[in-house]
């Protein structure tokens, strides 16, 4: 029991915001907290890596109380700016994320550039393209996903298929439903190595599915039986590049790469793995729009995804596939010959808006001996020419010192934080894994 | 047998048109059939009552060549306009629908009042209102979802929580989710009686969900187990008007009102059930929008659905609820005091264009015997004033005469339709259900 609570001491972690998943929580098991939250008239949300917002006072205001709260375990180095009066009151949620970080950015772009006008007699009919496996896929929107992906230099399309989706969990959904075999002998295992993104085990099971079922840590994963196993990279919420770790041959990769981006990481090789998945939410911050698209090799698994995507939804909005395409080519001129006026490109505005968080919330961490950060090797990016670590858009937070339970510690001073067992982190603790997890921490 | 043989010679029925559940059809098993059906550089389909398009001409051609094709069994009364040279090459598909045939409505309809113009840093957040049940409802929705039905009287809004999804297939399986109990002792039965919508068995059953499962025909459901009642009003395939049908006291029931707007039936009363479906596909033409919404008087009720939304696709996409939303107040605004040049209201255009397809498909079946279409008795519309029958985005054909197969007769004369076995109406026949069968057509 001593060794016990010496790993738990040691390894129990805390992502800080850009938790999208469990959204729900905050409007069902936590209306108290948002009234509190939303009385100052404007939602104080941290995202990017857990610090700041639209407006940049209440960034520093923001920052200013987590140090208070703490009691300078978290320091900042800002000042505050027009501090509300009744501190005390206010509850932090840190336990998700809404990227409205890039926002400044859109607004300085011309309008004639980035504007959509939609009439009300277009973009009618359920169809786009029924040539295409995935017929109800935008033509203008395969275009401009192409030639983003060749300007980054962070993915291969050519002879891919490309799939649309209302954003990418419908996509990793779409995924499992081809995956999976109609007439298997049980539940397909689906894995991920921990931590893994939060809700991906309420994704796979909320229907209690008989086509797949959640497996758990991919790194415990022995039974001689098919598998998907989902490789997030860089992972959310570690911020790591990942490989599949499974040594098995049943095994059927699908690929998260969201943050496969140059904001957030140094862009490599041009991925060409099965199924790759992105989104519009962490690209280019447009998580309203709920655009996320996959790329992949099969046309029969295109084919399929395709199905699944019309059962579920006969479909995706195509007043966004046709605003998400405008958004994608603006960011692919900006960075091209197009910018003619050398305008800063999107690239640059938000890899310079990481950098200068993370440099932050590591001052911040740094101060106190209680908390440590993941730190990240550099490597040099091959489409920015930048050499740089990772800056992921969430802080996976490790408790170093006395504290226990750094998500009770945390929530104790108004900070809501989600603790790493949603993330598959406790479980490695009780198995004893808390090397191997550090390691990978 | 012999017996068996005359009820199928006499029950088996063709839905032409509209049919939006099955469009997986096209794409995966009709390639062939697409590539001859888009040699016109346009699509062929039929929608509405199954016969018109975009163009009139065009409209005209595919009438005469369902003529040409049955051997004058299906006689339309309209002349040819430029009729291609190779009538017999091409396939005409009624298995599916697209509502564009409101398009010319929306194009005389001034661009100021319903166009929509989004800037990029507009509706970037994940949330529209976090106060609201559903926190991803634009507000501006809900008020033109509730100005509508006020409008128009067809259902009761006052009170109630309302439930955005990306189209109504989504908000059914929403419903699904949230009346079905997490820990039952087994899925819960789902009926609907039939003939039903043939996608609902799909969408029940595409996940083997443990959650739920497809009972089939609510007339032959006598467990004594808990169960859902999907009640479709008026009815897909058929048109007519329903109730629930279930003589049982476990019953949870869903009312599917897609098509409860007065161009398509006469508006009786508000409309007052506990979950209530409606589809912007349907009451203004906007397919590829896929905005649905729940109108919901249990609140639990409500937040379960939402919860499916949120992990099923993380929202609704925001750029087609302000689309929606602009869309419903303009049609609003033509049937109330904003219309001041007395302009046609969109009811008055749709309701017309409906009455002049049925009378074209009634005068074409009346000179033979061997089809018969549903009649429906007239009933005076709370909101027009008229007296009409129903008037169905679709038409329930039955062959009387000496054709054992009405899919197969007609797909033989290159015109696909849908056959009433995927409706659940060939298991009726099965069980010697002909004659109530008849009688409910």
């Amino acid at each position: 029991m001593a060794d016990l609570g010496f790993f738990l001491k040691n390894v129990l972690v805390v992502s800080l915001a850009m938790n999208l998943g469990l959204i729900w929580k905050i409007s069902h098991d936590g209306e108290k907290t948002l009234t509190s939250k939303w009385k100052w008239g404007d939602m104080l949300h941290f995202h990017g890596c857990c610090f700041n917002d639209q407006k940049n006072n209440r960034v520093e205001e923001e920052e200013l109380l987590v140090s208070k709260r703490t009691e300078e375990i978290l320091e900042t180095t800002s000042s505050p700016a027009a501090a509300p009066e009744d501190w005390e009151s206010v509850v932090i949620n840190l336990d998700h994320g809404d990227p409205t970080m890039y926002e400044n950015f859109w607004k300085q772009k011309g309008d004639q550039e980035t504007t959509v006008v939609t009439s009300s007699w277009q973009h009618i009919s359920y169809f786009s393209d029924v040539k295409n496996v995935c017929w109800f896929l935008e033509p203008g929107l395969v275009s401009a996903i192409a030639r983003l992906h060749k300007v980054v230099g962070n993915a291969v399309t050519e002879g891919r298929h490309i799939v649309v989706g209302t954003g990418s969990s419908q996509l990793y959904q779409a995924a499992l439903y081809a995956l999976s075999p109609p007439n298997g002998s049980g539940p397909m295992n689906v894995v991920s190595a921990a931590p893994f993104y939060s809700s991906y085990p309420l994704m796979t099971d909320y229907l209690k599915s008989g086509l797949h079922k959640w497996a758990g840590d991919a790194y415990e994963f022995n039974k001689q039986e098919p598998y998907i196993e989902l490789v997030t990279s860089p992972n959310n919420p570690d911020g790591f590049t990942r490989q599949d770790v499974v040594k098995g041959d049943k095994g059927i990769l699908i690929h998260d790469l969201a943050y496969y981006w140059p904001q957030y990481t140094p862009i490599l090789v041009p991925a060409d793995y099965d199924i790759m998945l992105f989104t519009a939410s962490k690209s280019t911050g447009h998580a309203g729009s709920r655009i996320g698209w996959a790329i992949v090799k099969d046309r029969e698994i295109a084919k399929k995804m395709t199905t699944f995507i019309e059962i579920n939804t006969i479909g995706v909005s195509k007043d966004s596939q046709i605003r998400a395409a405008k958004i994608l080519q603006a960011v692919s001129d900006s960075c091209g010959q197009e910018n003619q006026k050398g305008a800063e490109t999107f690239f640059d505005y938000s890899y310079k808006l990481m950098a200068e968080r993370w440099k932050k919330i590591r001052e911040a961490v740094n101060k106190t001996e209680l908390f440590s950060l993941p730190s990240f090797p550099p490597e040099t990016c091959s489409f920015s020419g930048r050499t740089f670590g990772q800056l992921p858009a969430f802080a996976w937070l490790k408790c170093e010192g006395e504290v226990d339970d750094c998500e009770s510690f945390l929530r104790r001073h108004k900070i809501l934080t989600r603790g790493g067992k949603h993330f598959g982190a406790e479980h490695e603790i009780c198995e004893d894994q808390h090397v191997e997890s550090r390691e990978r921490v």
